[in-house]
Formats: C-alpha cells, sequence, structure tokens
C-alpha cells in the first residue's frame, strides 16, 4: 500500500481578484506543506473566481489568468513548496478558445493542465458560451499513484471522463468544482460522488468552493469518497477549510498505456515515481484532520447560506454596512437578523418609516426588533414626502399607495448616499412572483436577501432562527409579533395581504410548481388546484416579469430562481390554459 | 426552364402569440395564394415569435406549438390554399428535446421538418440552452424543382448544411431567418448570402422577422440571390412586406440519392413533380411584386430601428401612450421625436419638472419641443418634494444631487400609475456605461429607447431628423438649443456634464473600444488614448455594473448592447491594467 496525503482547500476566493486569490492559494499550500500534505486541491477556477462571465472572453483577462498562473508556480516554489503538488483551477485559452482548466503546479512550474470536458449551459450557467471543451484526460504519477483530474460538471457525466479515467486506470481522481448551493443539492452530491468513485474504481476527492458572488452562493462541502463508496471526510459547508485526509492506495492502477479510451486521448506524465515515507500526524495551524461533518438542519443550511450570501456580496463589493427599512413585518424582521448575523448589529441600520396608514404595532414591532439585535434604529415618518406628490399631482387609489412605497425607497437611498451604506430589498420570493411589491419602492436596493425565499418559508426560518437563540440562551431576534400577525403592506386603511392575494400556503404550493416545475396549465389542474385560483396567480406571474428584471441581485437558494435561471421575455402574449 | 413564384413574407409577429401569429400566417399565405406564388417563405419560428427564451424548456409551451402548426396546416387548407406550400417557423419537441424547426405546410398537413443544425450561443443568443441541434437535411420536390431547407444561423455557416445541400443537389434555398438589427449589419448579410448562394449552387430565399421584442428589434431585409450572386429582390427594413418573386430554374439539380452527405442524414420528399404553368402577373392587394429596395442612409436605417423597437414594446405590452420627462437637453429631446414617430403625438406625454438649479432654457426648450412636436405637455416643479427630503433627511452633496432625480422618476411614476403611460427613461449608452445616471431617479422607466445610442449619435440623430423634416417641408422637432447647448444634469448651480466626464467625442471613442471591442489596458494604450483616461474611463465603467443591471430594457442596435450581449458581474475586483 502508498499512502498519500491529500489536502483539500475550500477556499473563498474572490472573482477578478487575481492577486488575491493567488495569495489565498499560496498561504493554503504552505499551511499544507507544514502538515506533511503531497497533493492540496483547490476549487474550479480558484485562480479568477467563479464565475467570471463575459470576462472569460477578454483575451487581457484570459492572459492575465495564464500569467498569474505561472508566476504562482514560480511563487510556490520558491515558498518551499515546491514538493506539494497543488491543483489550482484557472482560466487557459490556445488556439482552440478559452478554457475551464485545472493545473498541477509542482516544483515551480506548470507541470500539467486539465481542461473541463462537460460545459453546463443550462440554469444559471451559460459555460459553451464561455469555454470550449477538452478533448483529452491527463493522468499524472504523483508519489508512484497515478492521479487524474475531472472538474465539476465532469463528475454529473454518466460514462463520460471519469469513467474513461476507470477503464484507462488511476489509483485517485481529483475533482475541483465550483457548485453553486441550492437547497438540499447536498444530499445529491454524496450519492453522485459514490458513483463516480465507483466508475473511476479509485477514491474521488471532490473540492468544492464557498462563498457568494453576487445571486450565487457556494457552500462547500467538499469531500473524499473511497471506491467502494466510502465517505472518508467531510467538510463542513458555508466556511473556509483545509483539511488533510491519508488515503492508502493499493497504486498500481495504470491498466492500460492506450493513448485513446472512449474518445478521449490519454497523456500520462510522471511527476514522483517514488512513494513517500508515512508522515507523521497533521499539527499544522489552520489544519484540520479528516473527519466527517455533521450535517446542517434543512433550516440551519437555508440560513447559512443566506448569511454567507449577503455577506460577501457586502464585503467583496467594499461596503462596511446596510440600511434597511423595518416595517414591523415579517420579511424585513428576517432580513434584519441575517445581517445582523452576516456583519454584526454595529453594521447594520434599520428605519422604521411609518405613514399615516401605518399601525402603532408597525413602530413597535420594528423597535423591539432593534432592541432585540442591537441595530441602529431611527424613525423617519414619511407623511410630508407623500403629502408633497399626492398633493401636487393629484394622486389616488394604486399611484398614492406606490408613492408611499416609493418615498420610502428614496429615503433609504438617501441615507445610503449621504452614509455609504449598501440598501436592502427586503421582498421575498413569492411576492415578486406575483409582483407584490411596488417598482422603486419596496423593490429598491443593491442586494435582496431572500429575494429566493417564499412567504412560507420566510415563517419557518424566523421561527427557526428564534428557536436557536433560545436553545443558545440568547435573546431570540424576531418579535413573536412579527411572526404571528396577518401581513400587511399598510398602505390603505386596514389592508391586509390576503385582500388581493391567495392564503400564502396555497400561493406558494401552485408557485413552486409553477417557477420551480415549469409546470403547465393541465399539470396544475392535474395537481388538484382550482382553475381560477390557476389562473388568477399565473396571470400574476406573467405579468410582473418587467419588475423582476429591475430587481436588485439575490442569493439563489432554490433549484430555479428568478434571474439568469429563469429566462423569460417580458413582452409574451403566451398565456398558460388559453391553448395560446 | 421550370418557373416557380417565391412569396417572401416579412411579419412581425408577438413572442408566444401563438394564435396571432396563426392568423397572421393564413392571411399572409391567402394573398401569396391570391397572387399566384407556389410557395411562402416565412421567419424563424414565426408561429411562437422569436426568441421566445425559457417558453422552449415548457413542455405546455412546445405542446401547444405542435398542436397550433397541425390546426394551421388544416386551416390553410380549408381556406383553399393547400396547394401553397408554406414554410413556417415553429417550436417543434421530439424524444432528442426542443428544436428550432420549419415546417412546409400543404395539402392541410405537416409535409416535411427542418430542424436548425447551428444554435448560436454568443452575444445575445442562448439557443443551447433553448434546442438540440438537428442532423438530417429534408430536400423536397416543390413543382418538380429540389428545395432546400436551412435556419438563420446555418447560413453563418461556412461548409455548412448549406454546403451538404450543393452537394446534394438542390434547385432553391429557402432560409427562414429571425437575425436581430444591429447598426450596418444589412452590409454584411448581403455578401454571406451571396457566399451561400454559391456555395447551394442554387439561388437562395432569405426571409428575416421584422418587429421589436424587448430589447431586441428586427429589421426584415428579406431578399433573394441567385447562384451567381446577383440580388434578384430586396425587401424594404422595419416594415411588415409580402413579395413575389418569379424564378425561372433549369431543374434537375438532384445530384446525389446519397443518404448521407457531408455526415447530414439526406431526406428526399415529393410533394409535386409537375412544373406549374407559369402564372399570371401578380395583381392580389397588400402584395409587392419582386424588386430592389433602396438601402437606408446609415442615420435613417437607425432612427427606424429605434422608432419600431419602442412602438412594438409599447403596443406588444397593452399601453396605448407613453410619458417621459423632458429637460430641454438634448436625451430627452431625441426620445420625445422618438416616441412622437413611434406612436403619433397624441400618445406622448411630456413633463417639464424644473428644480431650484434648472435654469430658464431647460424650461423654454422643453416647451419649443412640446410645440413642435405636438406632444402633450405639463410642468411639475419639483422643489416642495425636493424639500421635504433633504429637509427632514439633511441631505448635501451628491445625496441632495440624487433626490432632485428621483423626485423626478417618482413624478413620473406617480402620473404612469394615474393614467396608464409607459414610462420612458431617457438615457444614453454613454451615461449608461460610466453611471452618469441616477439610479431610481432619470433611470426611472419600463423601456429606455437610446440605452444602447453613444451620446455623440444622439446629436447625429437629432441633426439628421431635423434636416429631413426640412427636406419634407415640415417643422424640425428637437429645437436648436437642446442640440447645441452644453449638456448640463443641472443638479447643482452651473453644473455641466464636462466637469464630471471627459469630452464625450473621446469619452465615446474609449467606451466603443472597450465596450464594443472588448479590448484590455494594453490594447487601449496602444490606441493612443492617455493613461490617466483609459483609468478614469474603466473604473467608471467596472463601477456601474449594479446600476446598469437594474436599469430598463431597451434597443439594442450596437454590436454590443448593455444587458445579455454582455454578462459581467458585479461583484468584480478585476481592474484592467492592474494586472489583476
Amino acid at each position: 500500500m502508498t499512502q498519500i496525503r491529500i489536502a483539500l482547500a475550500q477556499v473563498n476566493t474572490t472573482v477578478g481578484d487575481l492577486s488575491g486569490n493567488a495569495d489565498l492559494v499560496l498561504a493554503r499550500t504552505r499551511a499544507a506543506a507544514e502538515a506533511g500534505a503531497h497533493v492540496v486541491v483547490f476549487p474550479e477556477m480558484a485562480l479568477t473566481g467563479y464565475p467570471v462571465e463575459d470576462l472569460a472572453l477578454r483575451t487581457s483577462f484570459t492572459e492575465a489568468s495564464q500569467q498569474h498562473l505561472r508566476r504562482l508556480a514560480a511563487r510556490l516554489d520558491e515558498a518551499g513548496c515546491g514538493h506539494v503538488a497543488a491543483v489550482v483551477g484557472y482560466l487557459d485559452a490556445d488556439p482552440v478558445g478559452t478554457r475551464d482548466s485545472a493545473a498541477i503546479l509542482a516544483g515551480g512550474t506548470v507541470f500539467a493542465r486539465q481542461h473541463k470536458h462537460h460545459l453546463p449551459n443550462y440554469g444559471v450557467f451559460d459555460e459553451q458560451r464561455w469555454f470550449k471543451p477538452g478533448r483529452a484526460l491527463e493522468i499524472v504519477r504523483i508519489n508512484g499513484l497515478e492521479v487524474g483530474m475531472v472538474i465539476c460538471e465532469d463528475i454529473w457525466q454518466e460514462g463520460g471522463p471519469v469513467a474513461a479515467l476507470g477503464q484507462a486506470g488511476v489509483d485517485l481522481v481529483v475533482a475541483p468544482n465550483a457548485s453553486p448551493y441550492e437547497r438540499n443539492k447536498d444530499d445529491v452530491r454524496l450519492p453522485l460522488v459514490r458513483r463516480r468513485a465507483a466508475e473511476a474504481g479509485a477514491p474521488l476527492v471532490y473540492v468544492n468552493q464557498v462563498g457568494g458572488q453576487d445571486d450565487l452562493v457556494f457552500d462547500g462541502d467538499s469531500m473524499v469518497v473511497a471506491e467502494d463508496g466510502t465517505l472518508l471526510a467531510r467538510a463542513p459547508q458555508f466556511v473556509e477549510h483545509l483539511m488533510v485526509v491519508d488515503l492508502d492506495l493499493p497504486g498500481g492502477a495504470a491498466s492500460t498505456d492506450a493513448d485513446v479510451v472512449d474518445d478521449f486521448t490519454v497523456t500520462r506524465r510522471v511527476l514522483s515515481e517514488t512513494p513517500v515515507a508515512a508522515a507523521p500526524p497533521v499539527t499544522a495551524a489552520g489544519v484540520a484532520t479528516a473527519s466527517v461533518a455533521e450535517p446542517l438542519s434543512t433550516e440551519a443550511e437555508l440560513w447559512a447560506a443566506l448569511v454567507l450570501g449577503l455577506r460577501d456580496y457586502t464585503r467583496k463589493n467594499g461596503f462596511a454596512s446596510v440600511v434597511l427599512g423595518l416595517s414591523g413585518g415579517i420579511d424585513s424582521a428576517v432580513c434584519a437578523a441575517l445581517a445582523v448575523d452576516a456583519l454584526g448589529a454595529d453594521a447594520v441600520y434599520g428605519v422604521s418609516m411609518p405613514s399615516v396608514y401605518s399601525s402603532e404595532h408597525s413602530r413597535s414591532d420594528a423597535a423591539d426588533l432593534a432592541e432585540r439585535t442591537g441595530l441602529h434604529y431611527q424613525e423617519q415618518p414619511i407623511a410630508d414626502m407623500v403629502a408633497a406628490f399626492v398633493g401636487q399631482l393629484g394622486l389616488t387609489g394604486l399611484a398614492e399607495e406606490n408613492v408611499q412605497a416609493r418615498c420610502r425607497g428614496m429615503t433609504l437611498m438617501g441615507l445610503s448616499n449621504q452614509d455609504g451604506h449598501l440598501v436592502l430589498a427586503t421582498g421575498n420570493k413569492t411576492e415578486l412572483a406575483v409582483g407584490y411589491s411596488t417598482i422603486y419602492g419596496d423593490a429598491v436596493g443593491g442586494f435582496a436577501p431572500i429575494k429566493d425565499v417564499p412567504k412560507t418559508l420566510v415563517w419557518e426560518l424566523a421561527r427557526w432562527r428564534n428557536t436557536e437563540a433560545d436553545k443558545r440562551g440568547e435573546v431570540a431576534p424576531i418579535p413573536d409579533a412579527s411572526i404571528t400577525k396577518p401581513p400587511s403592506a399598510e398602505l390603505r386603511p386596514g389592508q391586509l395581504d390576503a385582500d388581493s392575494l391567495p392564503d400564502y400556503t396555497l400561493l406558494d404550493d401552485v408557485l413552486d410548481d409553477y417557477i420551480e416545475g415549469d409546470a403547465g396549465y393541465a399539470d396544475l389542474l392535474a395537481a388538484g388546484f382550482e382553475p381560477a385560483l390557476v389562473d388568477r396567480v399565473l396571470r400574476m406571474v406573467d405579468r410582473a416579469e418587467y419588475k423582476r428584471r429591475q430587481y436588485p441581485p439575490g442569493t439563489k437558494v432554490s433549484t430555479k430562481a428568478f434571474g439568469r435561471d429563469r429566462r423569460l421575455p417580458m413582452t409574451n402574449a403566451w398565456r398558460e390554459g388559453s391553448g395560446g
């Protein structure tokens, strides 16, 4: 048996920050080397961050990526890490086109390069726009073991490059990933990695990035799975993590010297022939030993995703603080609690903006939230501002309702411009779906933390967060009243959401089928929904497309979020059920 | 020689309006039949409209497209057009996936189906997300002539399916298209169609759709080009047009019976063996005879594109009127003139919204514009609204400037909510590029007519439009003062654009290279721009990405418009020139 020590570097990179990301790779490789690792694996495109989107089409950027990679190889060697094989994702380009690649950096050089084969072009992914697929497989002998590489989507393909590696013969497969979080995706990942390890006939080292990037958040969840499906190690989600795992491998897997396996050109390179003696146990600072992290509960996972998405959008865009309107309702309360968890109470500014239609509890619940969380709180009544518009323009009805929401939006933007806060829009996915929000009003913001969370789930999260606080002996952040009172926009006397919308439980059920399931009219009737309800909900959703286009970004947590995940025309005469 | 009469049906469809589009096909086929046409060719996906975007992923929609196609075939026959071969683009689906297809409808049936081979996945196109490519070619014998079909992107491929048709042997190629307008694209099209006709060894009938769809506008420009490159007919741009063209063809081109040519499976079907006697000259109403339309001047073409894009967004989304702010400046004046040309003066509402910093000429120039164009005009001073915000929130500096722009945006939205107008945002591409606009202020709107027009081109268009009016003996719509005075946002005393921005001519040059050319720092220096200027402009552009994400749609007229044409991350640490 040959022992090899692999470090999984689950890092939080920033798109476009080549120098910063290279520094991160250097620091983690150093720590891994101190811990005696022979190989350290970074996520997909770790050097550039992921996704770089159309930056991949700019020659200056691809060249910078290539230069930084070479420089990084040299720096690693200078730092005394030349003996460690560092698997680093980066953006490459050759005469065929731009490539999503991973390199093995060792001995001061770029020793091997592996291009990604399967380029996802669905959901949030446009990789066939950005990259050309690889057709070759590089197998590198490290300490006498045959190591194959595949990248992200490659492991989602049955009978793809992993199967080819299995046929060619490898002792180990490493897989850099940038796989965005979706609810329950971690439940899919482990069985998937198991299937691929079996297909490869070798352990598979899965390393995923962690952190927020615009509307995406990456959860990490890096792992090592043995050929027989045993989960050998699994990193915690939503945090950076560097973990070393010792593998005892039989070696000698190079079953074929064929140049072509399953249409893939196979090249074998030798980095090091000789097995290295078993290293002493790990003691390096900042390096964890192999363990299987306890899975998070459904709510804990979701909350962590929302916190990290919000924190990273704020931080990576250079904001030190956020401001949001506090209506006393559940949405703004949950956004405030998320912001406090993400940034600390001192970086969160809440503003209560009562109008003449605001209830007493809208203020008292907002004030209670502020006291519970410790965020900065102020009250800015909007009556005078509203009066200026309504009086001069003679607005009535919906126009008057919208002015109130817009005066609040303007107030938040004014405070943002004055004090440099990032404005948070507090709308949830249900509102955004049916257009129950005011464009340039409550839709104002640089980021929308719960944009992809349906209303019913907002309530669940609120209850869960409070219970967690109770468990820890802390003050529950969200006032009970905000959770239990009937939701209202309070834009006219006695208004309740229930006047304009179906019951939220029912509404969220229809929306889940229509938005995430792409169900048609007949499917929805077959699912047992009343035709009138289906008609009403679908018309609202279809008509609100233009509002969604101008809505701020927010963290995707569902299988289909509004935005690049669901691209529908605004000008669209198709109406489900009409037959067209 | 065999004569065949082909009708080119350059129609303006609506995405998702299957019934309406089918009616359009029926009406045009009827007119073509009256004019003695043997074949009538409609644009790509004429039945569904183009692009349907993610509607292509919804089973209910693909099924409706297939049903409507079959029903249309029957209706054509019932209407006495069964003897005409109608080439109709539609959305198909089979076990492989969803298809961008064209059918030949004849004798009440769907006689043949041709799938698109090449699926563009660049620029504004995501066709590899939506469709699977075809691998087969259908050649249909009509009146004894071998007719091949290809769809849009297929003709942009050297050595693609058109070359295969040439090898297989065809007498004629028909090509349905949905090719969005870009400045000077028509100059590229004719040489392209010529190359393909030569490759096919047969005349090529190119039919493109016309009309606006969200941020795209299609210009038509349908044409017939002979094998030797002779332009036999060309339809005018930006209008619906039905034109019949008589072709005398030698026939007998079926040079091979091979089942496979160049990797394409070839199937030949016989619709009609016998040449039909030469028909009498065309006299049917609404049908034009073959002619080559006079090309439009650069400015006329651009103006027509902007007018049609604006008209169709307004009309297809159910609006009867538009409202916009009139500042007395060039941008709002050009938008107003476009709106009047698109919708008529009676459907256009202009609002002058002076603040305490507004110059006298800002009002008088706006009033002059209103008088020249005949649009509805009102003045709504914003001083009281601004005072309400500034006073209560204690805003100063940029925060105070922005409040003015936002009070204007709120005023327009109030009038829109009250009276049902579509709000137009009047910003130009230069402003949008450098972020010289106020989010939720002047950026407010449902549509932005000159979003893709750089400032220097806005001036050119204004001059051109006035000159055209002079030529026709009409009142020039745009006040001279709006064209000649130095541009100013008038948000503080004596403010001029030149205080904050480089000279517009220079700025637009840099932007053209950076945005449309995707030039890097070194390229820009090599082009002769000063490093300090490049630094300054690029920082402004990169920092404004978040504003562009929330900006309304507007007609794409350049090779790279902001929006789905240029997909860049907001969270993006890459800075050209820094080396990363």
